[in-house]
């Protein structure tokens, strides 16, 4: 496996690193030979990140530590991706894929696509025998999407088109699928037509108008049963040895996750 | 790949079946030859079950209509575990697995096991090609996750031995773990062993007094950077026709998660 | 004042204290002279509690020592409301008072009464030279209401009639209105001519498709700015020697809170 | 009663009231004749403010409309306290008011009065025959309390005193009592002295080491019953035609609430 995403133990030129030093100064840092690494807390010779290696500690110019980790997921999904939409976040995406159970195999699809961002998660999820079919219809961001995925090696599980799947889609028998577009009571016979019987979806939902609208059409579509519907919540925690407490700032909506799972139409 | 978590579309004697009346009435249903299966909403024939197919409608002695749905890992879950000790919840796990980033391929460390709950997720997102080592001090325990993940096919990944993960581990150079005991400060040393340099790992503590002695155990110990924590709230959108809203009753607390990485103390 | 809520140091025969035991067991007791109090943990005797006075400690028959406490307007609210309806909390009733700006002397609207929980709550506010201006159009309801306020001595600060207030309320140029009924968009007439220029009205809302249909009557109606909508969500924290920690279950939703404030429709 | 917070429909010159554009834009201005109100929206003359009243609609030079509003006590919380420390939110004072029963007639203490945030809503609550007694013991905080106090014509139900309430006050027999310091568990002798039998007290707390140490220094105490301890949490929802959804951004914490009421300790 190529994934970069393998929480492996060696690096090497022309791979990334993070590069942290506290939990508001983290980097993801390509290796290349001869460069430097700069921040506010002094300068890295990337030649010494190699010398060192995975899990050791580095001082800067200025004296500062900061510790070479392999990058996760997480960092791709908090630092590594150029955003250029609006992403579903991470608290909601380990929801959808248990909720769904992706797992390596899996054939998915995705509407729509955007930066990239969940497809990546997808796509780790799936690998290495399954696949994601993401569909954007806007032109500009497959490019983008694509670049992302590739920069952690997991474009080879993806196949991204151009597309809107209000229109329908070419794949068949798929085992799941995330919807996150405006409109997606558009594309409920779509979503019937490219799922196995008993095969789930998830849709990110971001207004009350919006989940009212979906609930009405899928109730009234008759495809689709075992509707439910959530919000996840995240609290981040600050940690000190002075005073351990959530955050003052919280993210307090991103959207509502509506599940259902398609059946047989009854003729 | 033989689990059975597999999103197939053809079931047989001798597997499960979720059985869907409603959001309450979601039952796990062994396919007998010959058997029925019995509810208040009235009695199914399995071989009818079997004639009609994933995805389809069957309809009960009593004129109630339910379908065929392939189990899911979060049936598994919600339903299909035998519950000998507290488990971690879905909410929690989906975001734990996704900020770990396991995948296929990782070897995971799992203390304690309990009923096999958390481990079942992790044997499912490790498949084919990774493994999951579980360690339990609770004798009796031990048969019963064995037996909960053979059921969904899902035992061939994971080793489950008898023991207190204080007093160390075979394993070495481990890409994650995943700690639910109560006294995880005295872990430390263990896990620092057991991973890779730059691994991590996801501490789940009920209370704050377990969140502030783990703060300072891992502060003090140096090995581990990267420290986090956080809650995770689901809140449950009750739908219907006439009322949307979200659930009266939710589960308000489970447990802080607290993320850690390894790093190699300097000497 | 003649309040039961006022907060006095002495009790005497006639009145209520609470007695407690710890935080599930807490009981609103008449003094009755002659007269036993019995629960699980043992019998007091009323005689015994005038003797010893507030703040101090009975024991009972089986060894189990209570306090005896001064009801406070929670108590009330938590044990003392004969309850026929469903109430808003006091998570929601606290924040509302405070948005409102009710104090002594506001002249306030309520619809509908019910069992006139938040009637009390009012009432408690605005005393001793405010009025409360209760609606209730279920007359079973009415008396219920009175006596649970006479119970409390607010019943002089209130007048609870039988009607609809879609049809019209009599009062003028009131301070506030609280509003819980299951359609408020019909009552915007009714609340325009009954309340000052700039008063403020706070509308008790359970469900999505209520608040959007709300929000476009008032956003349509024009006689009424600064609309604001909240979700008030309260956690208990379970507190013990062993472990603080956020009770498991928590009352997930009530209700969604609007505020508006009247202004003059330019004509 | 010549609290500004009295819901009047008259203005004057010299008062007070709140310009009105929408929820980001609105302004507590002081009607000083002859002069003027400038924000991006335009200018507003005051004289004309004064001609149209409470209620009405002004328009801009820019053509903006904004409504001339009597300023409630959350639009002194929101906009017109000079804030020169950390304060209590409107969404935790709502709750500790109803929980501790405050209402007019009351007699409580508060620590510290920092700029005189809670003060204010003690205040306008125990008004007009309760009184406030606040100790502050940053001398420099006191002239600012009493300057925001006395600008809604609060100043006379409060007596603010220069001193540490560790050491003792000189209150006795007080109804209740509010404390926001970083060490109350040094406090619970001099509440203990202060306060009636039966009477609560609130403490806000916002770590959760400080939540720890209190709760076992009550618990040692013994002087104190009834402990409990909650958090709110307050969702803002955004209305508008297109989309109604709880906004993105969210005070994630404030501070713990904890509750207890004074008990006659046995000798």
């Amino acid at each position: 496996m190529t994934s970069v995403l393998n929480h492996g133990n060696t690096i090497e030129y022309g791979k990334e690193v993070l590069i942290y030093f506290d939990n508001r100064r983290r980097f993801l840092v390509k290796l290349e030979q001869g460069k430097k690494f700069s921040s506010d807390k002094g300068v890295i010779l990337i030649d010494d990140v190699i010398k060192r290696g995975v899990g050791s500690q580095v001082v800067t110019t200025l004296n500062a530590r900061a510790w070479i980790l392999h990058p996760l997921l997480i960092d791709y999904l908090e630092k590594g991706i150029k955003r250029v939409t609006q992403v579903i976040y991470p608290k909601d995406l380990g929801f959808i894929v248990l909720m769904l159970g992706i797992g390596s195999g899996c054939r998915v699809l995705e509407a729509g696509v955007g930066s990239g961002n969940t497809t990546m998660v997808l796509a780790h999820f799936v690998k290495p025998q399954g696949h994601v079919f993401g569909y954007e219809n806007r032109k500009e961001f497959i490019e983008i999407a694509k670049s992302n995925l590739a920069r952690v090696g997991l474009d080879k599980y993806v196949t991204i088109k151009y597309g809107d799947i209000k229109k329908g889609v070419d794949e068949r028998e798929l085992d799941a699928a995330i919807i996150d577009m405006p409109d997606p009571w558009e594309a409920l016979e779509t979503l019937y037509s490219a799922l196995k019987p008993s095969a789930p979806v998830a849709f990110f939902i971001p207004s009350m108008q919006q989940l009212i609208k979906l609930f009405e059409a899928v109730d009234e579509h008759k495809g689709f049963m075992d509707v439910r519907a959530y919000e996840v919540l995240l609290r981040e925690i600050e940690l000190s040895r002075r005073a351990i407490r959530p955050s003052t700032h919280m993210v307090g909506h991103t959207g509502f996750i509506f599940f259902a799972r398609k059946v047989i139409k009854s003729s």
